[in-house]
């Protein structure tokens, strides 16, 4: 992949706070496919701290969602064989996140986020994320994304 | 309470990205008890979207992480009777997060979090947690905090 994934999804699902390319105030994570992996980077600010010297909790629980939704449209086309081009992307969104925090996450380095593939249906990406830095899993998430329904958020 | 958990905290644990009163950048969420519950309320910004019209996720994994670490203290000094003042109040660090997102969280709205007590043991506090808008529970989470130890990050 030469492009992240969020940089080819619609303008419409392009905002998110975590990872949408047109968030001023936002995150910008941008995850790639690298083998059977999903990648994104991420330096956290210095003020992302939870206690002194280490990375707000809350923030890796952030990532870990916007990785494992990116992650799921790219395991989606995947093995579905879709060629994804600008605006054909499909969406998911979160319908679960568990995080286990192994031990804290120091502040101050670039973060890997690595995304392993667990299952796919017709609607539904599972995914493993772990948080590395210097080559330590610090924190391991799961996350259950769901394919964004054409009804989204019209039954409230 | 009249005042929030989050104000007791010693200053060394007052810089929490998510709840810390000293963190300029910060969410500053307040939690306090009422009755048996634990409450904090938060009103996202509006860039604090997912997709048009919605709360994004990760901050409401956020929100629920902080309030579920400051309800743990708040329980943890209730069940040992001890009286927190400004200083001596016990800390706790996520473990674990489990949120599940029922439906969509409408965005420009206060949102209220309820926290309740599944269990406490020695040093730990497993709570669960609502995310609630207009009445309605969008978002559930359990967390499962627990004290921070004396070498806290010394083993990295």
């Amino acid at each position: 992949m030469k492009k992240p994934i969020q940089d080819l999804y619609s303008e419409d699902f392009a905002h998110c706070y975590g990872c949408g390319r047109l968030n001023e105030h936002g995150y910008h994570l941008k995850t790639y496919l690298e083998n059977d992996y999903t990648i994104s980077k991420f330096t956290p600010k210095d003020y992302h701290i939870a206690i002194e010297g280490f990375v707000y909790g809350g923030l890796l629980a952030s990532l870990i969602d916007c990785h494992g939704t990116g992650s799921a449209t790219i395991f989606c086309a995947k093995a579905n064989k879709i060629e994804i081009k600008e605006g054909n992307s499909p969406r998911f969104v979160t319908g679960t996140l568990n995080v286990k925090y192994l031990k804290p996450t120091p502040l101050g380095k670039e973060l890997t986020l690595k995304g392993e593939l667990i299952v796919e249906t017709k609607n539904k990406v599972q995914t493993k994320i772990s948080v590395i830095v210097d080559g330590v899993v610090t924190v391991v998430g799961e996350v259950t994304a769901i394919l964004l329904p054409d009804n989204f958020g019209k039954s409230l």
